[in-house]
């Protein structure tokens, strides 16, 4: 069994510390080399100085056998990488004058004359090799330190990312351990947690939360990821979902049925509708949806009672039935599904927020649920959102409604 | 003079480092330690791993004064910031009684049973102070390690944001030098500093775009702050903003015209109304949306001329100003936005991903304007939505069409 390889990641720039620009190079630059199984052991964000940039260097060199930096490669007084690297091999920067003709005939291609400042750009330690920018000016650099591949990209995300794509056949990437990823809807974290840890076996989990759903990664040989998933699906159920988020999965079981989708929603002000057509090829399920802000609207669009508005007012469970059924008719659609309640931060009538009712009406099921979330205006939106695609779901595919006390299994 | 005072960051997640989760808070971290003087010289990344989350924090706390450790405050077995500290302090884990009592009574009030592995989360080592979380359960945990002042928040951002937020009159700050925030609409960000730049005297500009929006962070002497804000006001004109997004300044305009307003979307599927309704106090002016995805519905609910869209599809100027006069008549508002076009992967008919149309509809003007969106399926949908707000924005406070390339001033 060899080893896995290993990297580490330094971005610089001033602006990424300073938080004008979220890094999101070296995400991308960690799903790529897990993808060849390089696993990245660290990420160091430093500022436009020589001597942080190249403590940095320092330090991660005897740690991994890949070090990718990027950012600093420009022709401005602050693109100090290349010096870094220099001062980090012992070695002066030497004009390299097959670069400097690449550049000037960039420039010339463009019919712009090549400003004084960009022949630093065709400087290199002398040991280090050039790497071809297919996009911008700056070549990126990559060199050996005490056995460490170092690899220096430009910054800009389109500039980096087909460079070190035309590098990775030639990194030392490791046999690919098997990973596998699962979804799962509304349950806490820490009961996903409590009832996939005992199940691992040799594999190991990680779980990643956002509101209303776990993501859990599995990983490890594959025999013992294909175990330990297979286990987890047993004991979690119907919470887990059969694709990676729950509007792809309600538009697989629509699609699965022949049904078309339609939406009214109250609270979520659109949300719903957004999360399903987020998905391309949504427009073959999804016909529509009527956002029926004003109480009058629910009436006027969705024909929900007047009297009934009137008796109960708008956040309530009938009336998130009588939207669905509305949305329904209006849209012309097999299955809908609605959302009515109390974003906040303001109590409507005798109801706190955070309170919601959601329902769907299709031609074989009628359900309401009821929503208590806690939070700011924001998350009481997004956790509506999640049980309405919920609701959706299990009743697209005949589940029993979700149950946060009900034990899965 | 004092130097000014220094931090680092840790963001603690092999989700980060694999890059399933990119790291937005190491640049919110900044951008707020910024605003009252303190500067972020490094942030690193690492994996959940006790030893690498306290050799991290070891080698950082005799550089700064601030370390902001983000992550690994759950309750899984993952979740290893607290024990890193409880190594770094070479102190043991203690069970605070006070942070079980509240964490008992977080799961009490939502009706649900704490699972064994919360207890974790009441944990400290005994010199660390707990931190309140207005929002999960997770507390924040601040120590003191050889003078450097150490704080564990957690990661999800709508945690940690209120937590750091509430601690910033604690921090060891720098003499508070004033703050400015602008935020303009749809102007590129190079465009936005080559004209701001020029104005900006002794006050110091920070800019951050997110797709259609550019925020300059405006810092310094209170005088130079004000003076810089007033020349960048009047070069910028009608794209700088009243409020701080799109939304409110849509709202308010609405509301002082005492008009109240309806959507028509197809390519944004609802994301404009969800935009609109995401501003507390929305229902005082937005009546609601209709999501007519499918091209019939466009007919049955907005009156679209079904010759016109058999004549030039959907997505076609003419038709984006039918819907927004169609969703005034349905949802009876006094002005409309609609939206049509194509949102990718794939080309609708002759049209390519990334082009729309967004119309206004009122009593006093009607406009459409054509949007070239490039980028994939949720940028395009979400540059939509940037200029469906800016034409709406405009035509209540009765301004120009946006121009990308007339000069603002």
């Amino acid at each position: 069994v060899t080893a896995q390889p290993t990297a580490e990641v330094i971005a610089v720039g001033d602006e990424l510390l300073r938080g004008d620009t979220v890094d999101t190079n070296g995400a991308w630059i960690g799903r790529t080399l897990a993808g060849i199984g390089i696993e990245v052991r660290q990420r160091t964000v430093v500022g436009d100085q020589v001597d942080q940039i190249r403590d940095a260097m320092r330090a991660a060199v005897p740690r991994v056998g890949l070090l990718v930096v990027c950012g600093g490669l420009g022709p401005t007084a602050d693109d100090l990488t290349r010096d870094a690297l220099a001062d980090l091999l012992g070695e002066p920067l030497l004009l390299d004058e097959a670069l400097l003709q690449r550049l000037a005939e960039y420039f010339a291609d463009r019919q712009r004359s090549m400003p004084a400042g960009a022949v630093v750009q065709a400087m290199r330690p002398s040991s280090a090799w050039p790497i071809h920018n297919q996009v911008g000016t700056a070549p990126g650099l990559r060199a050996t330190c005490d056995g460490c591949t170092v690899l220096l990209l430009p910054g800009p995300p389109r500039e980096l990312q087909p460079m070190l794509t035309g590098l990775l056949p030639q990194l030392p990437s490791a046999a690919p351990s098997s990973a596998r990823r699962l979804t799962v809807a509304l349950l806490p974290e820490s009961l996903v947690a409590e009832l996939v840890e005992p199940l691992l076996g040799e594999a190991t989990a990680a779980y990643y939360a956002t509101p209303g759903r776990v993501v859990i990664r599995l990983t490890g040989a594959t025999e013992a990821v294909a175990a330990a998933t297979a286990r987890a699906a047993a004991v979690l159920g119907d919470v887990l979902l059969d694709r990676a988020d729950a509007a792809e999965s309600v538009l697989a079981a629509a699609e699965r049925r022949g049904w078309s989708v339609a939406v009214a929603e109250s609270l979520t002000g659109g949300l719903v509708t957004a999360s399903l057509t987020a998905v391309a090829g949504a427009s073959a399920v999804v016909r529509g949806g009527i956002v029926s802000y004003a109480t009058e609207v629910k009436d006027s669009l969705l024909d929900v009672p007047a009297e009934l508005l009137d008796a109960r007012g708008p956040v309530d469970p009938e009336v998130a039935l009588a939207m669905a059924r509305g949305a329904r008719r209006a849209l012309d659609a097999d299955v809908a599904v609605a959302t009515t309640g109390v974003a906040g931060p303001d109590p409507v009538g005798p109801h706190p927020p955070g309170l919601a009712f959601v329902a769907v009406s299709s031609p074989e099921d009628e359900r309401v649920v009821r929503v208590d979330a806690r939070g700011d205006r924001e998350l009481v939106r997004t956790l509506t959102v999640a049980h309405a695609l919920d609701l959706l779901r299990r009743s697209l595919n005949r589940l029993p409604d979700y149950s946060a006390t009900a034990e899965p299994g």
